[in-house]
């Protein structure tokens, strides 16, 4: 007797080197929370399941993943339009997170769990607040997560003996499914002294760093005209490059810092709507990838972003690359579709458990309907998943072996609860008082 | 008794001055085929109409207007994907409409007007081949169509002939919603004396011109060289101008051509995620706007867009204004919300009769879920209608004062047999003969 079957379904395969085709009429068979099979459907007996999902006409593809993201900021959503960066930050993100309680981030993280699991992502690297209440809301979502806790120079050493106890406690919880990562927020809020203390601490703790750099040139300009160093540098100096390192956007990284990337284990997260709404240069994917260092897909938070689709940061990211690079054969779908699933999930820190459907694997897969009449006729899977899906389009979304949306359907967290939590602050929350911030950017 | 009130929805109000705001909780009463009152919810009296919509909890808006496709090119999509401009024309699109029969475009139509009904879209100018049969579709679907019949140089003027028994033909027909247009295909493929043939049949026949100019910076480079003129300069002299014009693309238009267009009755058709698939630079749409020259959301056709989604239409331009600008507060949410509405009415050539929801006005009007968890906790409508909401959010479409779609279900076409249709003819479709093509592209 096995846990789970998913019977007749058409399967995303992505080699190892980045070719994509469909495995027609397949049966996925899961044990526990591992993948044992993938096969031609006939020979499995479905008795001998003790659940069948039915998956005639659909396809099934690894569960996203969203390499960097601050989940809880759905609950600001729609509060910071139109406005550049510094204003962004300055006079609406960071006053705004001032009204930030515990309770906020529980019942955000559960909100933003909810619109990944029906986005089809089952695996976000967190970067954000009160993560004990985000690991919570991650145990009951049913979903995998990294979660870091941002810190700031200015929040002192002590939280960074407070993130080491967050660490201590969550890590492998769940099942496995939440990890945990330190994450000082950036160079320009961190100064090198406390990057170096955050690397010593998650050397003795075993986990990796998760930190914003480069973001975009004018950090890098500013990073440059300060000390003579761009942010790649300081990170490589402080030590921050030493393990398993997520940096976040990266748009601002140069030529010089490529050589110094690629020596490291280091992924770029890449969040394109971001750097698209607020009107930044988008990141060098071309050039990371040609240097063998590799980008994972991102949301960022919902108030740059506005949502959590990961579908939609893949199409941005094909798009942008097109564009910006002023050659439509750059980013063919394959390409884009390994990015979205393998690589993502090296990123992650996962690359041998999830990000494919290989037998062994971690099982976190998503059922996809392409019959909708915006596929069709359906000449090309693997376009449509780059070029036509809506996150809607999703219908099932399995992690570690768990079902946790069906048909349209969440099993694990209740929607109607959580935005009515969500919405009882939604006052309170969108106050903003000036001269009431958590930080100041002036990189 | 009158015919139709929707009732208790939350209505965009979106001004002649480009303010964008919400009225909450009104009801709109539609009489024939015109908004007869936008009014307080209260007052009317449900007994009093022949048909109620309950319309509580959702957002009312205009329908949607797509100013420039090739509607049924949605049989051919995903077959010309990561290509160049020139092998998209000459080694995909080119020789596979070369197997294009006139029933194609018949069912293709629907198939693409039944995308567009579940998307919002009301009213589209159509451009492309087989006319007649499009003009069927639409009359069957519901929808309104400004319906061009795309013609080149290398037809004859026999052609021109055909196209002006098309438009005699049609003009006015189905209650008023097909109107038609001359459409010679373009500069490049239409010599000088062609297009003043087509202007003269236009101006005989009381109709304007849609054609595409200046689609991207090589075809304006390439005019300048070949005869000193621009694209926009050719039309100028040819007459093309002279009309109501709706011009695709203008990628390629360079200052010195603004001053002409602001002096004639120009809009132009922005179709931003082909450029960007295509990896052209986009259109310069804040300076098109400086001079007074009107834009108008676009899909182009599915082989390059891959959907007739005009809300993606809408986000993208958005973000591409403001990263290709390099200042966020470029392109804000009002300004897009009036291009998407008014600003498409105009260049769609009806600005006073849809793209608002006025009194007196078309009753052209789409009913938009915004509960769902991707717009949660709901801080901003007019936010959310730009970057967050997902066609699939529609769930009621109406044109001309007639239900198309109600609660997603669409009512004029039937999906199931439009699709079984358009997949017979896959096969056939798909194939592609080099030495096979209807033109050649070499601007």
């Amino acid at each position: 007797m096995s846990d789970l079957l998913i019977r007749n379904c058409n399967v995303l395969n992505i080699t190892i080197d980045a070719r994509a085709f469909i495995l027609y009429e397949h049966d996925i068979l899961i044990g526990g929370n591992r993948i044992e099979a993938v096969q031609p459907t006939g020979s499995a007996d479905p008795s001998h399941f003790k659940q069948v999902i039915d998956g005639t006409g659909l396809l099934a593809m690894p569960g996203l993943i969203n390499t960097h993201a601050h989940v809880p900021m759905v609950i600001f959503r729609g509060l910071a339009e139109d406005v550049t960066i510094e204003q962004w930050f300055n006079d609406y993100m960071w006053p705004l997170e001032s009204n930030l309680q515990a309770e906020d981030v529980y019942w955000g993280m559960q909100l933003g769990l909810a619109e990944m699991i029906r986005s089809g992502v089952t695996s976000v690297a967190d970067h954000y607040f009160f993560m004990d209440e985000s690991a919570k809301a991650v145990e009951k979502a049913g979903t995998r997560a990294l979660l870091g806790w941002a810190i700031f120079g200015s929040n002192g050493k002590e939280m960074i003996e407070r993130t080491g106890k967050f660490i201590s406690d969550w890590q492998g919880a769940a099942n496995g499914r939440i990890r945990t990562i330190m994450a000082p927020h950036s160079p320009y809020l961190c100064d090198d002294d406390y990057l170096r203390a955050c690397v010593k601490k998650a050397k003795q703790l075993h986990v990796g760093i998760h930190i914003h750099a480069s973001e975009n040139m004018d950090q890098t300009q500013s990073s440059l005209q300060k000390r003579g160093l761009t942010p790649i540098q300081v990170c490589e100096q402080t030590g921050i490059l030493d393990g398993h390192t997520i940096i976040a956007h990266g748009c601002g990284v140069l030529p010089e810092d490529m050589p110094i990337l690629a020596k490291h284990e280091v992924g770029f997260a890449h969040a394109p709507k971001t750097y698209m709404k607020l009107a930044m240069k988008t990141a060098p994917v071309l050039q990371f990838r040609q240097h063998g260092i590799p980008v994972g897909l991102a949301t960022d938070g919902a108030v740059s972003n506005n949502t959590m689709d990961i579908f939609e940061s893949l199409r941005l990211m094909a798009l942008t690359q097109k564009q910006e690079s002023g050659l439509a054969t750059n980013m063919p779908i394959p390409e884009a579709l390994y990015i979205a699933t393998r690589e993502s999930a090296k990123v992650y820190g996962l690359p041998d458990e999830i990000g494919a459907l290989d037998p062994g694997n971690l099982a976190d897969l998503i059922l996809v309907n392409l019959n909708g009449i915006h596929h069709q006729p359906l000449h090309s899977m693997t376009a449509s998943l780059v070029y036509n899906v809506r996150a809607s389009d999703v219908v099932t979304t399995i992690c570690d072996g768990k079902v946790l949306m069906q048909d349209g359907k969440l099993l694990t967290l209740d929607e109607a609860e959580i935005v009515s939590q969500v919405k009882a602050g939604m006052q309170r929350l969108a106050q903003r008082q000036p001269d009431k911030r958590i930080q100041v950017y002036n990189p």
